[in-house]
């Protein structure tokens, strides 16, 4: 059967599985993307593991999150990421090179191979004919340590591009019209893979828009095939050789068809508070707004930036006295040629204000809008509260709308600008000689003096605490009975007052589950220090909703939660729940919840038996009450192994000081 | 008598005392300054006052300081002093168009002038001819209602420069070897006045380097003569029509002398943690650095960064890769210039972090370095932890110090770079087109335009509370006893939690004390809830050192704070104590301290008599104790007059809307 550009890749990196959509799959993993805000843990993984060097084709750590340094915790960040980089064999792009996924697509984007990334925008990469997946850092830590990424085989979603866009119309308005036709979620379990005639209209930086925003769309990930633009790109970045053609066999077929004619798109704008509230611009035109925001990884290219310029250059007209034109530069090499090419000067003689290239604003690091005013930003996401500002009002849309509308002080379509100053679209043409950059890109240091780095951790810098196997029996306090529907914010909160200490499981853990019970943490350290086994958590129905945060799972293990015991799950505080080596179970009848209270002492034995038993049927004696329930885990046999050797954490290091039998493979957890 | 520059602009500005040291004098201020950091305060205390319309030449309000947007306050800020600034006939200088003195001296510098501005660092503008002096806030807000500044009158003390600076020494080292010979006191009660040969061999913005550090001296302002170099500087800027020559007459003499010889200067470095420990670089170089920041105040002009482009470009060499190079630009101005003049791209290409213009990290708004490790900087202050970083090891030098360490990644004497690559140094010679740019330059409204216009406040600022007037009689709690050299950190400390509430006075109240007391807040909110007149605080000695903040007076007065009584006072804290209507008593014997404690009520009557008459004594009722003990003021006539208003701003509403008699003149607060 004739395989399209997906089918195509899977199967070169299949190593578990069987490619039919909805089954699980294990693929190797050629390459690994970490930005700063994630990476830390994943590298303290790595370190806990005892990880000597990556195993990967490419292991690339970016720094472009946390660049407000307001005091030492995000420089000793950097500091702290680049040692770890030099002693792993990591790629380390130094703060202020530029944001992840655009300087990825530069300089290490190589068409067919696959990528795991801690970022949700991880599947940009995909505009070079990538297969690029963000994931937990756990599983990217995983990856770099030569393990396959596991996840459910994905249905192929074949998009057909025909025709070509208008003048005033570009990238972004196209995954807006994906957006506005299938909402946030019409992507999920799918990978998107873009075919057809209008391909060839888009650019590579083009492509990248539109895969960075299918995440959006909560795609596993999107592609378009490596053709002859693409060898264009990967030959200006000086990378010739890392081109091979990857399209589609002829007659290839998908499991879900669509159809876009680019010559129907219109400028269009995503309202607050959701990528997929999108409507023609023309529709909210002539409101005013505060905030014109150029930038991030949703419209990283040369061209974003350029266009801006050339537009306020052609009107000779200035921003607007009741907005602010931020701009965000991609990264140097990209802001390197927009000054010599001339882009810079018009953008800042006309009023912008030029911030220093990552992700700034994009992740609320900086530009946030006033309080109830419009802020346009051509970035991928307008959830509330994320730019910073609580209720803000943030659409998303082109750089087009988002210059016409600086220049205006109301939204504006760009069509009328330029209708009303009479000026023609400006194409911009990327010209041959790229600028190439890679002076803040520090290359992985030669084994031997990898091995002699010492990693060097800041006050706020700790190690990752160690897990203790599982043993067979344990006896445990019911510290916590908690309700429905526990999210990972309950669990461990995020904010300013938390984030900071992401790097830190010690001090993180002091805030587990206070939003519930202050006294949690005091109680469940009391339990340790008196020399008791530890804890359970008791709760209802989908615990653990919401953020995947890892840190939920991390945390109260530190402070001796063994098991919890709940009606149901959600699916990935379920998952991290035993990658950490915490025991997930479930009452086997929901109405035992009632039989237990706070300050219980349950008994579980025979544990090694009842997991592994076909049944997943564990015994819970209540010792206090005097009574015994029946729980049960929904283990595969890999995650029964890894829970019995403290956590995927300890397990990989086993592994990988070769002291661990390879798992009988009965299974596939998610 | 001939007269110096300083004399001169004084005589012309004198409408109160003498002009003999040490004497109190008051001036008429042609110009204001106020930044974001203070001039929200400002601005509430105009409206407070009820003024219609600043009566300076130019009053300027410039956003340079928290452009870090992290949420809505900051932005809400910048829009609340748009507002104002359109309300009161004020310049608004946007958000991004770079830090307040480079800019003012650009647009607004003349010689001749007198300025008052709510920074420190506002003697910069001296560099064109002007005397500008660094004040509070209140003292700005009243000279832009037309009062007069009071202060007493300096000494001056003329530095006569002779010869010429070698190749690569600049303006910073003269300042840094002005700091050598004399410390952070040298300056004190002093105006620092430089003539002689060398001023010619030294640009405008060289001497606005030397007359910004000059605050590092304690000095009260610095000036330079308004001589050929001025009118070369204020052509290129435009504003040719605002230069007039000024410098001192033949023969004029000085009250202290001094003498430097430019061509004797070497490179200098200000170690940890005071501008004033300054050594030769070439004793501390060789050690390893992590950071070169480029930029601030103190090395605004567009050669400080041409220097550090043209050496990188010079000897081809890039940023060490243990080193976070940080440009800041001085304004939008400049970095157009540098755009333009092909200064900009090296400085990219070479590695540098090119940060938003403004002031940054300067005042510890990112930038901050990672822990233990050294930071080189061209900013004026390195006070520890004013980076951000505790422990931080700020070293302030010249850029050209700064670019030759950032390519060795050690400190490094300029001039053994130049010898090392065989490079002459690179002389910057400004174009004669400045690219002149009030793109975010906002001029004051027409006064009927101004009349209408609504002041907008976000949800996180507050109209200042208004405070009743003094009465005859005051029975109060003495609600909190504190020891000596309380300063105004435990009145009100600073920091990340409380300085966001800057704007609103009701919020910032929370804080009151709470480093001493944390139910002072609510104690206080309670006596005024049950109908009481208020509360006294009862100290020690050297009450309120520390910084100058207002809020340390203003937010215990919103809680009903009425009197302090304590055995001395600092003398910034008992004026604004002063200044906002709290009564500052001291004991008239020392010994009375002890007969007091937390609860008594104390009875003050015949107060108005009391303040009025000659002696300063007010007698105090222990009603609790049944004691009587003698309290004195220290008051001028015209603070006592304000007091009894309920305050310096309840005054000037009172006399800005002709409801208020005229002082009596009889003495003169400081």
């Amino acid at each position: 059967m004739p395989a399209n550009v997906t089918r195509q890749i899977l199967a070169d990196h299949l190593v578990e599985g069987e490619l039919t959509p909805g089954s699980p799959i294990g693929i190797r993993i050629d390459q690994t993307l970490t930005q700063d805000a994630t990476g830390t843990l994943v590298m303290l993984e790595l370190e806990a593991m005892g990880l000597d060097r990556v195993r990967t084709e490419v292991s690339a750590q970016y720094v472009d999150h946390n660049l407000v340094q307001e005091d030492h915790k995000n420089p000793d960040d950097h500091r702290f990421l680049r040692s770890a980089c030099e002693r792993f064999g990591v790629w380390f792009s130094r703060p202020g090179n530029g944001i992840s996924h655009p300087v990825h697509q530069e300089r290490f984007g190589r068409p067919g191979a696959t990528m795991a990334g801690s970022d949700s925008h991880t599947p940009a990469a995909g505009a070079v004919g990538m297969l690029a997946i963000g994931s937990g850092g756990l599983d990217v830590a995983m990856a770099m340590a030569g393990e396959p990424l596991r996840i459910r085989c994905p249905q192929v979603w074949g998009v057909e591009l025909v025709g070509e866009l208008h003048d005033w119309v570009s990238a972004k308005d196209v995954i807006l019209e994906l957006l506005r036709r299938h909402d946030v979620d019409g992507g999920v379990g799918r990978i998107i893979e873009y075919h057809g005639p209008g391909v060839a209209n888009l650019s590579a930086m083009d492509r990248h828009v539109i895969c960075n925003m299918g995440a959006e769309l909560g795609a596993t990930t999107s592609v378009f095939p490596a053709d002859e633009e693409v060898r264009r790109f990967l030959t200006r970045q000086g990378r010739a050789d890392d081109f091979r053609e990857l399209v589609a066999e002829d007659g290839a077929t998908y499991d879900v068809t669509e159809r876009i004619d680019l010559s129907s798109v219109e400028p269009l704008i995503a309202l607050p508070t959701s990528p997929g509230n999108v409507v023609p611009v023309r529709e909210v035109a002539g409101q005013p707004i505060a905030q014109a925001y150029i930038g991030s990884s949703a419209n990283p290219g040369y061209r974003d930036f350029a266009v801006v310029a050339a537009v306020l250059e052609a009107t000779g007209a200035t921003v607007s006295d009741d907005v602010s034109l931020d701009v965000n530069p991609t990264s140097r090499q990209i802001l390197g040629e927009l000054i010599r090419d001339g882009y810079l000067l018009p953008l800042v003689r006309a009023g912008a204000r030029l911030h220093q290239a990552g992700c700034n604003g994009c992740i609320g690091m900086g530009q946030a809008p006033p309080t109830d005013a419009i802020s346009l930003r051509t970035t991928p996401r307008n959830f509330p509260g994320r730019s910073g500002t609580v209720d803000d009002r943030v659409h998303l849309c082109s750089p087009e709308t988002a210059v016409a509308s600086a220049i205006t002080g109301v939204i504006t379509d760009p069509r009328d600008l330029g209708t009303e100053h009479g000026i023609d679209f400006p194409r911009i043409v990327e010209t041959d000689d790229a600028l190439i950059d890679t002076e803040l890109l520090i290359a992985p240091l030669p084994e031997e003096e990898a091995a002699k780095v010492e990693i060097i951790k800041g006050p706020n810098i700790a190690s990752l605490p160690d897990f203790e196997p599982l043993p067979d029996e344990l006896e445990l306090e019911v510290l916590l009975e908690t309700g429905d529907d526990v999210s990972t914010d309950e669990i461990l909160r995020a904010g300013a007052a938390v984030l900071p200490y992401r790097s830190n499981i010690p001090e993180i853990a002091r805030f587990a589950f206070d939003v519930i019970d202050p006294t949690y943490h005091d109680r469940a350290v009391a339990i340790q220090e008196a020399g008791g086994a530890g804890h359970v958590v008791v709760g209802g129905r989908n615990y653990g909703q919401g953020s995947s945060r890892e840190h939920a799972a991390l945390a109260p293990r530190h402070v001796g939660l063994r098991a919890t015991l709940v009606v149901s799950y959600a699916r990935i505080h379920w998952q991290n729940l035993a990658n950490f080596g915490v025991l997930p179970l479930r009452f086997a009848d929901e109405r035992d919840r009632d039989a237990l209270a706070q300050g219980d002492r349950l008994r579980l034995t025979g544990l090694h038996a009842a997991l592994d038993s076909g049944s997943g049927e564990v015994t819970v004696e209540n010792l206090t009450q005097g009574t015994t329930i029946t729980a049960v885990h929904d283990l595969s046999p890999r995650q029964v192994e890894r829970i019995r050797s403290g956590g995927v954490i300890r397990y990989m290091k086993e592994r990988l000081s070769g002291r661990q039998r390879q798992p009988r493979e009965r299974g596939l957890e998610e």
